[in-house]
């Protein structure tokens, strides 16, 4: 395979978050100063999503592990476009992406996690979240939707959770998609103006940037009492999507990278027999 | 939306397979005399895709029909390489993709359309099938795993399923891959000899080859007396990949383009409340 190190611009790469520093979620976050040009960023994203596609195909092979990727963030902050361009790159088979809205009768009977066992990936294939688990301690914290003693149990239900998946062979990777508040307002108008787009804003969509500070915080509770070793959380700073595909792109070939990735032996029976093969 | 037209090469397209015809399987149908050069064709490939990708985000928006694509052939036909190529255009948010292999103990202890209905595309979804119910009466009638007077009726089980799937609003649309014996041997011989795909080979894939013309009897039947209006197959020649792209694309690209999709208007109460949004 040819050699990505070229592509790996100096210092620009996404690091998980350390649950004992001090944290806090701030438009400057959203934003990398000094970041490369568009173009410079779109070049090197190409040669790693070329990268990613080959190293599906050995992951794919492989078979002892599952990846599974959680993408949580603001409304317009980029989940469904990473979703295209970043997952686009692995074939179709060995993908699969769900997306958790709001749960549905039958789901509101069962426990909040139940939805979500049910498709995290099998061994071999790539599982993608757009939103997950965590809505239930965001969105049902910030709005309230159910008491504060009930939402703070929650981090340590999804941390033994992960931690599960893990010892069984998932790989887990979570990305917070961070856009500040300027730039959202100016995706949700770009939005509102599109008749493509349009369509997918429900009611709460809107009522939701009301409650900036509220998803603020109960981020910030997320990011800190969530990322651990094996299941880090990442924040990615996401006014630039072309900074958001990079790193993103960047930390999925590196997570696959560090698998010792190897494609089985044939079988030998299988040997034995296609030497007599016409 | 731009034209496609001019990427229509007169002539090659998939028709359905009518099933009042004569019909039989033999090598000749594999391949397609005096088709367009590889080049022409990935070039009119490229843009049917293009315009493939335009028309699922149309179609996902639109949510009142379910695409279902199901891929059959013999081993080394090409369903994973449809797969890769044609439904890699394909936002992943949009698409599942379902492989069915031997089934698990639990299936077993089901009718054999139980795993199948469970995965059948949601609306707005397209659902792809590696392999599918038609294996019930494929491989196990040509590996004789059960006898006549079961396999027999399952024709009817399965037009009936797919009856009650269009008339809720999926269009299934169903493709033989259809590669001759010699290109299939070479396939086969190449998949052989590398490391990245030997892995794969069971050692019945190779007997497989052995019943060739028990197959070619099942895909017989299967294609005349399951070649239904609303649920039609079709005969893909499959020898050459760039030809089973361009043909699969374009009916696909036909198929959606058929449908008067439209994208749903904006909720009145979200655009009302749009006007105060800042």
């Amino acid at each position: 395979m040819k050699s990505i190190k070229k592509h790996l611009l100096d210092g620009l790469r996404l690091t998980p978050v350390d649950a004992d520093e001090k944290f806090s979620i701030n438009d400057k976050g959203a934003r990398i100063d000094g970041a490369p040009k568009k173009d410079e960023l779109l070049d090197h994203t190409d040669a790693l999503l070329e990268r990613l596609t080959l190293l599906q195909d050995a992951f794919h092979a492989d078979g002892r592990r599952a990846l599974l990727l959680i993408l949580q963030g603001r409304d317009a902050s980029g989940k469904d476009g990473t979703i295209r361009t970043v997952c686009g790159a692995f074939n179709p088979t060995g993908v699969h992406v769900s997306s958790f809205g709001v749960p549905t009768a039958t789901e509101l009977h069962h426990d909040y996690l139940w939805r979500i066992h049910q498709v995290v990936p099998a061994l071999g294939m790539i599982g993608v979240f757009n939103r997950s688990q965590y809505e239930d301690v965001l969105v049902v914290r910030a709005r309230k939707l159910v008491p504060k003693n009930v939402w703070e149990k929650r981090y340590d239900h999804i941390n033994a959770f992960e931690q599960t998946l893990t010892d069984c062979g998932v790989v887990v990777r979570k990305c917070f998609l961070h856009v500040s508040r300027d730039e959202q307002r100016e995706r949700l108008q770009e939005r509102l103006a599109d008749p493509k787009k349009n369509w997918k804003f429900r009611i709460g969509d809107l009522d939701d940037r009301a409650l900036w500070d509220e998803y603020s915080q109960a981020y910030c509770d997320v990011l800190t009492k969530c990322s651990t070793k094996n299941a880090p959380w990442f924040v990615v700073p996401s006014d630039s999507k072309s900074v958001r595909n990079y790193l993103i792109t960047r930390m999925l070939v590196e997570t696959l990278e560090g698998m010792d990735l190897k494609y089985p032996a044939m079988d030998a029976d299988v040997a034995d027999k296609a030497k007599g093969f016409k």
